[in-house]
Formats: C-alpha cells, sequence, structure tokens
C-alpha cells in the first residue's frame, strides 16, 4: 500500500510545478549587484512558501548581503529538533548564448526541468518543503520539530552566514542538520555525502605598464603583465598535475587503504568519465584515481583568465593589466586562512621582474567529513533504497559547501548530506537542469527519511 | 624668406584642421565588421581630398575587404615618380571607458589633437595631402610625379594588399616610395626609419571538455584548458625573456657593433623608459639593450587571452575552452610562414594531455631594411634638419608595416620612412593624440622633403 504522503505528492503534482517554475523564475544570481532586487524576491518567495506550509515565525533576516530566511514548525513536543539548510541563491548565467531557452523561464523537455537553480539548489530546498507538506497534510503532524535556514549567498561562499549563525545559535539549535545540495553518483546510484571539500578562492593581479602599449613600439623592452600572470600560474602546477606551492599538502590527512577499496567497489570508470566530459584522456594528480582526485586529494583550479584583447581580429597590445580567478578545494585538515598565506609567499618568490602583483581571498570554507557510522547517515541510506530499490553509494563530494564547517562547529550537530541532482544536471553551466525522475523520488526519499530517522533516534 | 608653401600653410591652418577633423570623426575601425560603413566613408572621404587637391583618376578599389584609395598627378613629365603609401584604418579603441574624451570626437587640448587615428595613420596620410596642395596652390607645379594608394586594413595586417599590388604594379610604379607611418624618437628628435620588424600574428585556441564543468565536482580530474593555455604559452619564454620556440633565431642577423654603437649614441635610457611607461623595471632578452630588443631583435607577445569567468565575484566553473592572442615581431632574415610550422611544431610537442590546441596565423608581415646610404634617406636627413634646427637620428622602428615588403618585392623602390608621430601619442591605446607641433613642422619637413631630394636625384 502506498504511504499516504504519495498519494498527496501524486495529486498536487501539476500545482507544485507550477510553484516552482514560479521560484526558478526570479533570476536570483547572488554575485551580480544588478540581481539584487531579484535575489530579495526569491527570499520573499521562499519565506512566503514556508508559511503556506504551515511554519511560524517565519521572518528574513537582514545580513550584510542577501538576507536569510527562517521559518520553524516546534510542535512535535518531545521530540528532536531537525534544521534544513539550504541556498535560494544562483550562479550566474553566462554564456548566456550557449542556453538553448532562456535560464529563468524554466522548461520541461527531455523529462527534465530546464532553468538556472532548478538542481542546485532551488528544486532540492522546494522539495523539502513540498515533502514536510505532505506528510503535514496527510497525518496533521510532523514526526519531529523542524527549523528552515534558507540563505542566499551560498554561491559566493556565504559570507555573512557564519556571523548569522554564532549569532542565532540558539534560534538555530538543532539534534540532525539536513542539507541536499549535493548529487547522486548517477540516476540509477542514490548517494549519502559523508563529507566535502574546502574552498579558498582567489583573485591574481598583475599590473605592469600605467598604460596599455603598443606591442611592436615596446614588447621585448618591457614586461608584458600576460607573460607576467602565464607565468606565475604555470609555477602552481607541475607536469605531475602536483600543486607546487610550499606546504600545500602538509596538512592533508592521506587516503586510507578502506577509503580506496570504497571508492574503487563504485566502480566508477575513468571510460565513463571521459565520455561524459568528452575529452581523450584525463589529467590530475599523479598516483590517484579519477575519484581519488575529485574527491579526498586538494585541488588548484584557473576558474577564469583575462587580460589584453579579446576581440575579433588581433590588436597588438601590451595590456597594462592581466588577471585569474582561482580556486582550492582543500580537504581535512588544510585550513583556507593558511593555504593564502601559503599563496602569497609563492607568488612573492616567483613573480617576475617589471610587474607588481597582488592576490586576494574572496571566498572560503573548511572541508568537513560526517562520521560514517552515525545513525543519521545510515538512515539516509535505507531511505534511498526504500525509494530506488538499489544499494546506496557512500561517497565524499568534491564540491565545497563553506557552510557546513559553521553549522558543524557552532551547532554541533551531526549533517546528513543527501542530493538528489545528478552529475550531468549542468549545474554552473548553460543548460543547467534536474530530471523528473530525481525531483518524484527524491521527494518521496525525503519522506521516508525522516520515518527512518525517527525510528532511529527512538 | 619664408618659402611660399609656408605662407600658405598658415593662412589655411584653420581651414585644414577642420577638415582633419572630418576625417578623424569617422570610425574607421577596418578589424571590426560593425563598423565595415563607416571605413568605406572613410575611403570616400580621402578620394574627395585627392580629388580637391587636383589629383586625377581618383578612384575606390574593391578589394575581398575594404577598398584602396589611389589618385595620381603625372604633369610633372620627365621627372621621376613618388608613390605616397598610407591607411585610412584605424585601431580599435576598446577599453573605452579610459578615454577622456570619444575617441571619434576629435578635440584640441594640450596642444594636441585627441582622435583615434589622429597619429596612426590618419593626420599623417592628411599631412601629405596637403603639403602638395600647399606646393602646387603656389606654384602651379609639382617637383615630381606622384601617385597616393591609401588602404584600409593596415590595422588588420594588409590582408588583400599584395595582391593589390601585384595586379596593378604598372599602375603603381614609382622610383621612390614614401610612408610616413613611423615615430620620431622624441618632440625635439626628427627620426628617419631605415628599417621595420616583420610580424606574424597567431591566434591559439585550446579546447578541453565539451562543457564547461563545476570545477568543485571535476576540477583536480580533468585538464583545465587555461592551465593547459598557460602551461603552452609559459614554454615559448624561458626567465632570460629567449624564445624557446626551436630554430626561432636561426635566420636572425646578428646585431652588427656599427649599429649597437649608432643606437647607445641616440642616448635613449632605460630610465627614460621606465618612466614614460612607468614601471619599476624593464625586461626583455638578456644581453641586449632596450633599443636592440625592440629594434632589431624579434619577440614573442602575448596580446590577449581569455576563458572562464571574468566577471564580478567568482565562478566555481572548469571551462571548456581557453584563448591567446599572440604576435611575434620579425627581423631580416625570419619568415612569417617558417615561424608559423616552427610555433606549430612547438606546440605540438608542448601540449599537456586532456586538450587539443589549434594555431591559426592571422597577419603577417616580412621584416624589411632600407640602405642607410641611400639618397631619398639622406635627403629626409636634411629636410628634418632644416625645419627643426637640429640633427636627423636614424633608426631601425620596432613596429611592423607589413606590406613594405610587398611594396619592396613588386615595385623595387626604395622606402623612406619619415614618420611624425611621437612614442607618446598612445597609438592604439586610449587617448591617442597627435602633437600640433609636429603637425605643423611635419607639413613644412614633408614640402623641404620634395625639393631636398628633387636636388638630390638631379
Amino acid at each position: 500500500m502506498k504511504p499516504v504522503f504519495q498519494n498527496y505528492l501524486e495529486e498536487h503534482r501539476e500545482k507544485h510545478l507550477g510553484e516552482l517554475f514560479e521560484l526558478l523564475s526570479l533570476p536570483s544570481v547572488s554575485s551580480l549587484s544588478e540581481h539584487k532586487d531579484d535575489t530579495q524576491r526569491a527570499a520573499e518567495w521562499v519565506a512566503h512558501s514556508l508559511r503556506q506550509l504551515g511554519m511560524e515565525n517565519v521572518a528574513l533576516y537582514p545580513t550584510a548581503g542577501h538576507p536569510v530566511v527562517y521559518g520553524e514548525w516546534l510542535k512535535a513536543e518531545g521530540k528532536p529538533t531537525v534544521l534544513i539548510y539550504g541556498h535560494y541563491d544562483v550562479q550566474p548565467v553566462d554564456p548566456l548564448h550557449l542556453w538553448e531557452t532562456d535560464p529563468f523561464e524554466p522548461q520541461i523537455r527531455n523529462e527534465a526541468i530546464y532553468a538556472r537553480g532548478s538542481s542546485d539548489d532551488k528544486g532540492q530546498v522546494f522539495m523539502h518543503i513540498k515533502a514536510l507538506e505532505a506528510i503535514l497534510q496527510t497525518t496533521g503532524t510532523l514526526p519531529f520539530n523542524f527549523k528552515f535556514l534558507i540563505e542566499g549567498e551560498e554561491e559566493v561562499g556565504s559570507p555573512n552566514l557564519p556571523a548569522f549563525v554564532e549569532e542565532y545559535r540558539e534560534l538555530l539549535k538543532a539534534d540532525v542538520i539536513m542539507i541536499s545540495d549535493t548529487s547522486m553518483l548517477d540516476e540509477d546510484r542514490p548517494t549519502v555525502c559523508y563529507g566535502v571539500r574546502g574552498l579558498a578562492g582567489f583573485q591574481l593581479d598583475v599590473k605592469g605598464p600605467k598604460r596599455d602599449l603598443h606591442s611592436g613600439l615596446y614588447g621585448g623592452a618591457v614586461q608584458n603583465p600576460i607573460h607576467a600572470l602565464v607565468e606565475i600560474l604555470q609555477s602552481f602546477r607541475n607536469e605531475a598535475g602536483v600543486i607546487t606551492v610550499d606546504g600545500f599538502y602538509d596538512r592533508v590527512v592521506p587516503v586510507t587503504d578502506e577509503e580506496r577499496a570504497a571508492f574503487q567497489s563504485l566502480n566508477m570508470t575513468e571510460e565513463s568519465l571521459k565520455e561524459e566530459v568528452g575529452v581523450k584522456e584525463l589529467f590530475g594528480e599523479q598516483g590517484y584515481s579519477h575519484l581519488e582526485r575529485t574527491w579526498v586529494r586538494p585541488t588548484l583550479e584557473i576558474n577564469g583568465i583575462y587580460g589584453g584583447f579579446e576581440g575579433e581580429g588581433i590588436k597588438t597590445v601590451l595590456p597594462s593589466e592581466a588577471h585569474a580567478k582561482i580556486t582550492c578545494r582543500l580537504v581535512p585538515d588544510q585550513d583556507p586562512e593558511e593555504i593564502l598565506e601559503l599563496l602569497q609567499e609563492h607568488v612573492k618568490k616567483n613573480t617576475p621582474p617589471g610587474v607588481e602583483v597582488n592576490i586576494t581571498l574572496f571566498d572560503k570554507g573548511t572541508p568537513y567529513v560526517t562520521p560514517f557510522e552515525h545513525p543519521a547517515i545510515q538512515a539516509a541510506g535505507r531511505a534511498y533504497e526504500k525509494v530506488f530499490g538499489v544499494p546506496t553509494a557512500f561517497t565524499r563530494g568534491g564540491g565545497s559547501l563553506p557552510i557546513i564547517t559553521t553549522l558543524d562547529e557552532v551547532l554541533k550537530a551531526p549533517i546528513v548530506l543527501m542530493g538528489f541532482g545528478l552529475p550531468t544536471d549542468q549545474v554552473h553551466s548553460p543548460n543547467e537542469h534536474f530530471k523528473l525522475k530525481n525531483y518524484d523520488k527524491g521527494l518521496l526519499t525525503i519522506c521516508h527519511y525522516w520515518y527512518e530517522l525517527e525510528e532511529a533516534m527512538k
């Protein structure tokens, strides 16, 4: 017999999708100041939806940036409390011309919802609201007390959330923290992620001559900031894919044989990755598998580079500036501030003559790993299996959720990362989408999880 | 007593400047397709001005790109023929926000004409027209037969002019070729340039994964095209500023002791260059002075680089592509096509795994040196001295005039490079300008030159 929440979800499917499309239509790009009002509107939309669900004390808490949305339901007397974290902001959409349909005009095609934020993370936030609605509407109550903490700055590294969590630690107090902002390995492999890498995001600015110069008249005699930038960037990595910044690996906890074996058992081949991303050869740190490289090893990646002429044709210019954007993914026990210092030291040593270089920390998040054996983690595995009918994979994530460390350190509660996205969702890329199958099964999995967790915590 | 042409030029100064402003107002940016019509209008303006001067058979010759303007005055029976070459197209203007006034709204301030093309090369083309007008209007004749060849594609490497010159070699036949598209060393140092470097302009395109990837999920396991581009670019040059492409220097004619001594006598210090461009240190090929580096040594310069995210904030993307624009300045006896082959070979050897790289030749010009002792060169030195009252410097230029080789090879006439711009004119940069002093003295110098040359060729 179907659980009652399942009937409810099936009956209200059209209505719910309509609501989700409203949220996805709001271009809440947190990094761009021109979208400040849109981002505010998305916060208000989430607050409205929480009130409709029956949450109380729903409010937008202002921050130095975009507001935090909070709401609570504390009528399960004597029961533990769950805090659900998510974010209503999204990544920028450029290059816009590569989108098949407007990123903020959601559309269903190929059995998927196409829109910026459909997978990361509006779709998954919305599922948590609707899962609780289904349980509350069909049973009149919820198995736990619930609190929602939905922020608007995840895509810019959550600069204001740590202070907010510190200030409101009593308000946010919880026994379990739930986050759905990671991916499943593939659509038939439900996945509990028990660790994520940290992040340190930098901008490198190289300044040379005080104005752009004619490269024919000055080239060869004056240091070219692009050449200097290239020289510095190249000094970060060697031919074996090893980061050559002194001390970069000093605090890295080595991969254990058990972890290596567990990753191998997932049977995720290099071939399937090559095919997925469309390359003939992979490249990464020597001595590690592609899973180890993305899950348990730190990286230094250039996300953007620019300087000089980018237009049609050529322009014989020796530009006065060149820039790069860099992110390091960090693993336990690396620390973003220390990595900044190491990079600053390295840049100082590797700056060629004739330019001045500045490196700025934009963005940071400390790496985190949840104890694999925790009942809240194991219950998640069971909930997935009930809905997907296959064993759950336990992984460590490649991406970073900068807020995880703060939640862990301040609230001291185990964190469950239960993601419903797929690696192919093109999050952060053109044509982001979220499979309807994952949306539907995800909703059911969340409902089951609350009952599995209730059982486990008895 | 003032020569009659000088009186004429003084009397008509306001009128002439007004005409020049008309030409400078036309945004004839040859590299940008959106300015195709503007470029055509500039061609028509030059043709109109040549007809007004009294030139005959004035016409716009269509090419695969922008038209060539031709006009002739062949009434000096039995006298030699001079071909005056110049260009009516200009460089792009970006970054536009750095211009103090609109690049196509000419303005006089600080005793200079501010506008894109004021120095390179509309201003100097205009001076040749007005110098002949002054002589013709005051004496009723000219000391030589004259032909004008004013093209519209110099700033994109003159792709169509070689074929045009070949086809019309009879029409263009001349005994001396005059070009004013180089600089004086400074405003009190008139300069005859007896050689210019060649050019080979490339675009490097690096392709990695088939779509942009999330750098947190894939970074470390998939080759990042920006990293790959950086690795390739870095491989072009070593720490001593030496180009490390195999065979790059093989055909370079070494600097002679006489040339070194001549350059040293110019007393152009490193200090003044540092101050001019605003850097604390210079950088260039070890073992050569800054003049040798820009005049007689070949270079490889990155003019632009782009890939990934360039916006405000950060975006954790591993982009699918990265690009660079590169120009090599070449000296005798290097050959652009051969340099392309060497670079292709080098890129092949230095491409890291996981990406595909393409290098395309955009643009080329063979290096050229005029015999220093030629009477047409020496007459130029005397004409400058008459007007400026100081000895003329004889130099080799750093920039490239791709068409010079063609003119030399097809028309087999000595080429006189008599420039009136200054290194501080900011050609190819924001706030390009042309000093009024150089404009006025330049006009007189050109008039004197024709009489000096008449004397020398008797």
